[in-house]
């Protein structure tokens, strides 16, 4: 077990599930250039962490994520090369997210908007608290969520996402469930023992064999359905040459539980 | 306030929401070759309309709807040059709504089959009467609904799609909002009164942004996700050197209505 | 009508609907390199059988299918050649499926897991009896299912996807009907009533049409919107000058039933 504390996201290691958390509540958690290079940091921490098994993507305090810094966008308005910056350092931060050999699980309580909701739609897996709530409200002040709706338009249908985009309208937990933008509600006192009893179950499978099953998942989601079939036909061939396939299915076959070797 | 009648389409402009009313119910509101040039010419003006905010595109009469005129597509058996023109027009049109820089809402009551169906698919946002119900029943008749599958199998789930074009059934309109076809459905009588708050909801936003944010959906949809976090990036710093949404930012922060500029 | 008994697969033919059912259930119906062939062999005649307008697919005992044969993999650890040679083999089976001029619908009664979801997935239409359940278990034994995934994914939404593919866990035919990977939940007694009925309904239309529009269905949806429409747009046309369209047309504006020519 480790523990570290930071200023802006907060990590908590325990038995293979790395909990990161973003830890500026006061500022409703929101992604100032600052935030995001913290992020992309631990991520690129947890990326050749061999302990990890699952990660657990939470905030302090009442809104999960607000999105962009306005004051902070404010005051480089004149700079256009500020704004693509950021917009490249939020973009690469999400695909850190997708690209991490580790399935990622966001536990939402309070509000997700903007690159809070596109963080959310970036996680493999996301759970929220019943009181949680999304939307993608940029075209509200001008600026339309173009690069949120990159994550939500490949989470949930065109016409659910155009609405949250066109609206900029706040959807409930309950509405995000059933369109697909999360995979399980819960009411908000549970919401600990859900997201924990998800990670653990991830977490005991073989590291190994979640590495390779993610990356193959995002990969062959680009591909037409026979490069598809072929790229993933081989993956499954390299992945019964390893250890933890061949103890897997021996131990299925001789009804114990396995032992992982790989991580 | 401008307002105009015209033979196929009726139109009716007032604050910045146009709305196209298909015209000849007798019909069925059939797309004959008139009709689709008609929808075409009146797509076109809207594209370059400074006034025009968002469309609604409505029908007259019971039918929606029905798709494709039979009585003339027969009167051209003979011409494979006629047939392919009447589906290229017709593509053409589908095209324009999703390519067009406003938000385009779909007001369905009653029936809407075939094309009609598909110009629901093709539209961003679509709002149903409970008594509505939709069908892509081509293959009763011997004429697979292919052009239409292009629109609804970017809307619902292949298997949703595949149960539409195979059986060729009617869906209620409970059905199509659970499969993500329209957006949200409603009692006939206050069908108008959601649609034009939802309508009024878009109108009110910048349309500059809008115009922005619609087409980078569109595009970003059919490119890999490195490709589109690259693309909407920039897109992202582009629109926020924008007056629109500096305004926007600074409203939002001194706690203001913002004053929109551009369109 | 005719009848053949064969060791692996049964084939039963009457009145245009094939049923092929999967015939050792004292195996799970497991795919085995032998059930793959067997099923290939099966599909591949029947893609050049002209009296055949739609399959069905079924399982004897009560496992559906259980994925792939594992003492058999088991005895074959130290061959990458053999396990490539059997994801290729069931990889084009699945691919058969998709690409067979009949549209194919699964009959799942009892548990289909990774390959056996993935069947189901590779189905144009599935209905399931309401004691149905569905995984994708290989990862609690250290085998990604990483080839099922591609059906798996193309069928339902990126979080549910990954939700089953990460916990391994099995979902219940409600939640199968919720996420899109079956379209119809029955109970158990009803299930070749609702099975049969679903595959007359559509053996009845043009199988000429049948086989234009299933092949245009998988086609245009991994083309970018303005190909998809081009080359639907042909089809159309072509599908026009076609026998059973001009009798379909001619038959509905003369309110009688079609005779259909083609096959």
């Amino acid at each position: 077990m480790t523990e570290q504390t930071q200023e802006l996201v907060h990590k908590y290691s325990e038995n293979g599930i790395t909990t990161l958390t973003l830890n500026q509540p006061e500022k409703k958690n929101s992604l100032s250039m600052a935030m995001l290079e913290a992020l992309s940091e631990e991520l690129a921490i947890i990326a050749s962490d061999s302990e990890t098994r699952v990660v657990v993507l939470a905030a302090h305090g009442n809104v999960f994520c607000a999105g962009h810094d306005l004051r902070e966008v404010r005051e480089q308005f004149d700079s256009h090369e500020f704004q693509l910056a950021l917009f490249n350092q939020c973009s690469k931060v999400m695909q850190q997210i997708v690209n991490l050999p580790r399935p990622v699980i966001a536990r939402v309580a309070g509000v997700a908007t903007a690159a809070g909701c596109q963080l959310v739609a970036s996680c493999d897996l996301a759970v929220a608290a019943d009181t949680a709530r999304f939307a993608t409200p940029g075209v509200n002040i001008g600026l339309f969520c173009s690069t949120p709706m990159v994550a939500l338009s490949r989470n949930v249908s065109r016409k659910h996402a155009m609405e949250m985009l066109l609206t900029g309208e706040m959807i409930g937990a309950v509405k995000a469930e059933r369109i697909g933008l999360v995979n399980q509600i819960v009411d908000e006192q549970h919401l600990d023992e859900m997201v924990y009893k998800l990670a653990r179950t991830i977490a005991d499978k073989s590291g190994h064999t979640l590495k390779i099953g993610k990356e193959a998942f995002y990969r062959q989601l680009e591909m037409p359905l026979e490069d598809a079939y072929e790229y993933t036909s081989k993956v499954m061939a390299d992945n019964m040459m390893a250890n933890d396939a061949q103890e897997g299915i021996c131990a299925f076959l001789e009804k114990r539980k396995p032992e992982w070797q790989d991580s």
